[in-house]
């Protein structure tokens, strides 16, 4: 097996000593199934723990499942869920929101940081209370968004005020929530419950877990029938132990901090070293563990074959550079070097 | 951490030391996506040789999700599904069925050893072109089935000519489905595709998996949109090889034969050494890893003390006894102590 | 164009003169579209008038969108519909239950005169809070049955008294109610709100609209988003002031009364008419506009040239035959006297 | 009743006397139900003559039915349905194409004749054979537009072929479509199947029936199955020949033309007789039954009491004035005069 390194996708890391040593440490004995179990317990203690006013908390198996589920916990059969054009939510989960909610996505166009504004929202929240029009009900914004940008506390907090006047929900899909916590040096707390987040989806894959995410609900009416929506929605695990020692190894001792670190940190390494490099635009502010940048065409494949990375847009020739927990100071030299060779 | 053992579930087992092992060596750098990695490829080879010729298969991550996503390959959006009344399908998956594919499931009465019969399925075949009652499209089976009992190759193939006659699908839950192969001691392509199967739920879970189910469908028209319905259940997961390795690892060299015998032998060994306890009554062929069985109410909480398992029917105090691939010989004499101390 | 009679369905016929009549009337001028006309509100007093307590009602295109509408108030995503293993719902309405609502029909036997009862209903309620099963939400039931039977008002208030229990709703299928008021002798009042009815489906076509029926909802909280789902059920006429005159023709007055009388008395003249003739064997207590009988093979086919009806059960050549607010005592006389030309 | 006239919808106007005519001389005697009657069957054989060479036609109750039925026949679990942002699919009809077809709606943006350009199609046309993102499948376009615009033949044509390089399927919601090929001066069979449409929905409302539309499917592929989709929609009538019979009064000597040709006109008279006006700006070309204009605010509630409208833009408080077949010339004068109050 070789040990091939890529700035591809935090998805193509694999899993963290950590976690690999919790599965070991939990795979003692029987446990009960369907997260009738110990480790289940301990784990969701952790998240009320870190996260604040929970009003319940589940585990699911990957991001697609904690969105849908999330946004599930929200919508009416007649509702619309607003959400970034550029979202993964919108972009690369398939029809699965349609297909199991029912309900429309409303695509708002977001700003040149990826980031969804006031006025958009606002321009969407039409015909309230006319049954001809799907009724906008919640907003999902990412955090950070897809191009590795953050929203401040407050830009999160007035989104929420604005929602909360309109009788509406806020979802926040966190699928690399503790780059973004890391980032903004706060608690999960302060970036979740108390900016008036009501749902999360807790993203585990990414910062290294074998696979596994939360969903944590804060609204204590949208989290009544939770038990039943995970079930149905297809995303309980029976041996739910397995999940749940890898957040437990996660949240314990802020275990993920210091890995969201490492990884934000080299994409601040990654971005000084190429930024003044003529021939490149930095296309994003590099707020999190993502670097976006145009690079001449020219250049793609040679870089790619030295750390596969993606084209994000084909026609600008913007490239995506994911540093992942793993990513080192090696792999950013090696591939600053592989760039000098051009310039 | 205890090492507490049960026969309450196979969920209840934890994993294999040999899975855990495939997690750690797949746990090496970087690799694909959402299966775009050698794991992935290699173990669907490996699908292709033991289960014959495979259209397509797919990784999934529970029963449920193998279970809907094989039947979503089959029905049109006004068809009937016919499964057993007493199957997980039926009472133990929420409305994912439903809610996922719009179909209607239809309940088949099983016999005695919890077996649909050729007669249940021609009495639900019924109005075939009428657009007004939901059109039977395809059956499920469970092999074994929820009381641990086996369908004979024989029988499966005369239920597969039945339902091709009517231009019908077979599907097959096998959750146990290591267990059933062992004890008919048959190839997977025997019980399968040889048999007149047209997708099979390949479960990984109970045999000792972390966690992972497969999808495997013979029938090439209904895989033609396979990898698309696999994203739209929200079923495909990002570190796709955590999967793979596991399968990998079960497939190889037959490993599952080893543990589904051991889970098999105990329940032979169980059912032996109570067979004849006054009191008992066994209710159900021991064909697999189960055994049912009558006993008395004032029996119960003592024996649970000693090694928990399931009343499976309250109103006649019939019992689920579980053995798993980890269950041993000292599980079993220490349960039938625990009964001698009754009679 | 002939003047055929049939004794096959109260579909088959056509509408009351005293419909064609409201609809001649209420096509002057322009009139507010989707409801916002004041046929709709005349007409939604009448049923406030008629029904009780009524916390909504909307009118709908057919059977189908009334019982689909109807139940969609009262479900969650993963709730259970309990309903006659006979009822129209289950058997004639494709998937369009499932489709809508996501969620399991349940079928329930039936006593010999096709009713439900309340042991039947009881063992259906089970595994209450647990979120792997379906949970049992409401039941429907249709009145007069699919067999022309009658539920009495203390039926009714019994089962709604174990539904509340288990805080569930009743749904009544009222296809036929106004024969089935008739029949009782009592109000439509009676019949629903004060028996503890939460929800019905108001049946215009049978009783000779051109087309619409109604859904009523007495119980508050699932009135709350009624207006939503019934345009989302893509159940709300444009023109709606269509099916409003239809009704506001049928409650002034009690115009239903009469034709549902006649109706009833045909069937029960039909009954008195055919019970002593050799051969035959009326299978089903006569009660409002269905006789159900048992009548010898041979004859079949003649009788249906005489007056077309339908052969319920081929197996024991079970025929219905449905009487219409047009069926006359010649139809019944004809009838007869083909029948004796057997005899 | 009041004879009032407005210029808000040809859905506030009521049914023509030869629609009313229709229904009185279908109304005799017994007729199978659920189109099993020869009205059904007449109707259906008009429906190929005059727009070619017809797979299926079923007739529905209303436009969201037709709309939804229409484009479930043609896609996948997992596809998208691209159709304009201002259209009524898109803006009018809840979720209904959502929660039906589990497909996600991707808004379109439209030129500023409210028609969907050749390159719009073309940038939605994207990620095809990826199993994350929705697969466009079918187009959507209305004829005439919601703006009372027009696609030339040539026009549906280049959009047609654009579709069919992509596997992709075209359909029509011509719920003015006899407003269309009026104005076009064309056949119906020219306006769609010649000119590459694959499903039409065809309007009876607007045109002047009591209710009642059509959904005409051209491609065989698509027909297959549409019987059974007709019913799990809902939008079977149990008496059908109330539709049917609609239908031909309407198709038979091309009753429809007349009646398009009278609403056109007065669309054209009224289009002369204000655009000159001071103060008012014609927003759109008038090429069916609507006008579109920006007037002043301070004339829109004076005006509306004379003959009712609906401001279609609040912000430029541009109008809608739609002419309906009852639109006559004294209405386009007394509107005329009454803005000249303000001149």
């Amino acid at each position: 097996m070789n040990k091939v390194k890529t700035l591809a996708s935090d998805n193509y890391a694999g899993a963290l000593p950590e976690i690999i040593q919790s599965i070991i440490e939990a795979n003692t004995g029987h446990a009960g199934s369907y997260g009738g179990d110990d480790f289940t317990r301990k784990s969701r203690e952790l998240f009320r723990h870190h996260f604040g006013d929970v009003a319940d908390v589940r585990f699911v198996f990957n991001g697609s499942g904690a969105n849908v589920l999330s946004l599930s916990t929200a919508v009416e059969p007649f509702s619309s869920i607003l959400c970034a054009d550029c979202s993964h939510l919108y972009v690369d989960e398939s029809t699965s929101p349609e297909s199991f909610t029912g309900c429309r996505l409303i695509p708002l166009q977001t700003n040149s940081e990826g980031k969804i504004e006031i006025e958009a929202i606002k321009e969407k929240i039409i015909r309230v209370g006319d049954e001809h029009h799907p009724q906008a009900r919640v907003l999902s914004i990412t955090q950070p968004t897809e191009y590795g940008t953050l929203y401040s506390l407050k830009e999160i907090r007035a989104i929420s005020d604005l929602l909360k006047e309109h009788h509406m929900f806020l979802h926040m899909d966190g699928a690399r929530i503790f780059n973004a916590a890391t980032a903004l040096n706060c608690t999960l707390k302060a970036l979740t419950s108390e900016a008036g987040v009501d749902i999360v989806s807790v993203g585990g894959t990414k910062i290294g877990m074998l696979f596994g995410e939360a969903v944590v609900v804060f609204n204590h009416q949208l989290a009544k029938n939770l038990k039943f929506k995970h079930k149905r929605a297809m995303q309980l695990a029976s041996k739910n132990r397995f999940i749940a020692c890898q957040f437990e190894a996660l949240l314990k001792d802020k275990l993920w901090y210091k890995h969201a670190k490492k990884a934000n940190d080299m994409a601040a390494l990654l971005h000084g070293s190429i930024k003044a490099i003529p021939g490149i635009t930095v296309t994003k502010p590099v707020q999190a563990n993502a670097v976006f940048a145009i690079i001449p065409k020219s250049w793609t494949e040679k870089l790619q074959d030295n750390l596969f990375f993606y084209v994000w847009n084909e026609l600008t020739n913007e490239v995506r550079l994911m540093c992942a927990f793993d990513t080192d100071e090696n792999d950013i030299r090696k591939f600053v070097e592989a760039i000098k060779v051009f310039t």
